[in-house]
């Protein structure tokens, strides 16, 4: 049994000289009164951060740096991390991280590598470039370490007087919903909010177990796990995390509603916790108060209609 | 004389229902460390309608409703808060307005015209409207109630616990600086902010009161101003503003830093106060802690690089 609480202060402390803490406010978005965090405003434009900056402060980082596969988000923190603390980076990516988290990635200063095809082939490059060098692997979303470091959002969020009695995450890997689940404990009901065509937890929910999935969608390159962390199953299994899908187009149009009513532009992983809450795959009880975490800022176009 | 203090907590009750309170953080940005308040989130994407509720709300509307004269935040403004509250509004906007905002003001359910020419021409048309219907004509800044209705953002901010010696803060017609010299009362530094080609308040400053000045340049559809309003220039002088002068291509940079750095996308007029910082046009001394006003997100495109 994992000391959650203390891990995720202890990170708390570790990471708070580098990372941002981000604003919250409340607003009303599509006839629902929600609390909001612009968790999208850390670093690099997502949470991702707190996981790297944790993993990168907790160990001995060897000579030969640190090493990560990423769809995007991860890399690009992996990549400011290592280069804010001085460490050498190299990150492989699949080309479908698309254009703008590729350049994200070069800007941090990382040396990079974009291969075709899946994100898995990214991560086999990966792990032979640590059994080559032995670079430290700091894994996107199913390690301790990681899961302490995004459990600092929903830490900071209460520190910041989250009212609110449900929280809705949008969930790829699964490693900032399972720092919240990990972080609350049961104490506010977390409903984790997956894309219909990249849903690795529902599916792990309903054969018992983390089990392989097909991805693909509009927030394929952020929330597009072929199979949950098995940290993440675990704790959406012991504190009963509500699994909700949405639709690509419900995602879309929660993205645009994002812009035009509270000029926020998200990318579409970053709009499907909102979409659950908007399409109506969740309906909240009346009086239910909701939150929802804006989790990603890095779209591949910016190409917003007004 | 005026008791501003009590104007602006009349207009903070008055309005705490119909606008949001905006998020606020702290950042570096371009080597600075600042203090940010992000009132661009603000409904329609700028602080505008603080004033035009508190207006609307402080007289009786007649059965005409109201009209403003706008380059397209304060019409945007004027037309959300009267549709909000049931009054018919007529907005007036010079063409050079653009797409954008005048597409804002359309969608806020605003009986529209669009003229061709200056602001000045759009003005005309709002007055002879006024003298026609007997509509309530809502100023965009020189007015007590729109300028005590701006400076609840400044009373808002010290109520989320603003820790600065100085705010930067950009500079049209003035409503919004003079609100926050209003509020602030000489308590903490206020620097006012307005491009090179635009300049009405700098200009009244030089020339011991308020001129008429050439105005153009990025930001001019919202700090485009012609003459600087009495108020803003009074209250200006009585606690001793200090006039920036920042550039275009200073603005435009600091604009692009924003989306880069922070994923917030506002207006050149949004930018122009950190500008100020970023560029060098104001230096604050060591120690010296600042912050900056993010106002406007309503810019003519989208198209940041990445």
């Amino acid at each position: 049994m994992q000391d959650w609480t203390g891990m995720i202060e202890a990170a708390g402390a570790r990471i708070g000289p580098h990372v941002r803490r981000t604003p919250v406010m409340d607003a009303h978005l599509g006839g629902h009164a929600v609390a909001l965090k612009f968790e999208h405003v850390q670093h690099t434009g997502s949470f991702k951060p707190r996981g790297a900056f944790n993993t990168l402060l907790s160990g001995d980082v060897p000579g030969a740096g640190v090493v990560a596969a990423s769809g995007g988000n991860h890399g690009a923190a992996v990549a400011y991390a290592a280069a804010h603390l001085g460490h050498r980076a190299r990150i492989y990516v699949p080309e479908m991280a698309g254009r703008a988290k590729i350049a994200l990635i070069e800007r941090a200063g990382a040396d990079l590598v974009v291969l075709p095809g899946a994100y898995a082939n990214a991560l086999e490059a990966a792990r032979a470039y640590e059994a080559e060098t032995g670079a430290m692997q700091i894994h996107a979303y199913d390690a301790h370490a990681t899961v302490a470091g995004q459990g600092t959002v929903m830490a900071e969020w209460e520190a910041q007087g989250l009212a609110a009695d449900t929280v809705l995450i949008a969930v790829g890997g699964g490693g900032l919903v399972a720092g919240a689940l990990a972080w609350l404990a049961g104490r506010r009901k977390v409903v984790a909010v997956e894309p219909r065509l990249s849903s690795a937890l529902n599916a792990a929910l309903q054969a018992g177990g983390p089990v392989d999935v097909e991805v693909g969608g509009v927030a394929a390159n952020a929330l597009g796990a072929r199979r949950i962390g098995d940290i993440c199953f675990d704790l959406a299994k012991t504190h009963n995390a509500v699994s909700v899908l949405v639709g690509d187009r419900d995602i879309e149009a929660a993205q645009a509603m994002l812009w035009r009513d509270l000029r926020q532009i998200v990318e579409p992983a970053g709009a499907a916790a909102l979409a659950a809450l908007t399409s109506g795959a969740y309906r909240p009880e009346p009086g239910e108060r909701v939150a929802v975490l804006l989790c990603g800022a890095n779209p591949s176009s910016l190409a917003f209609a007004d």
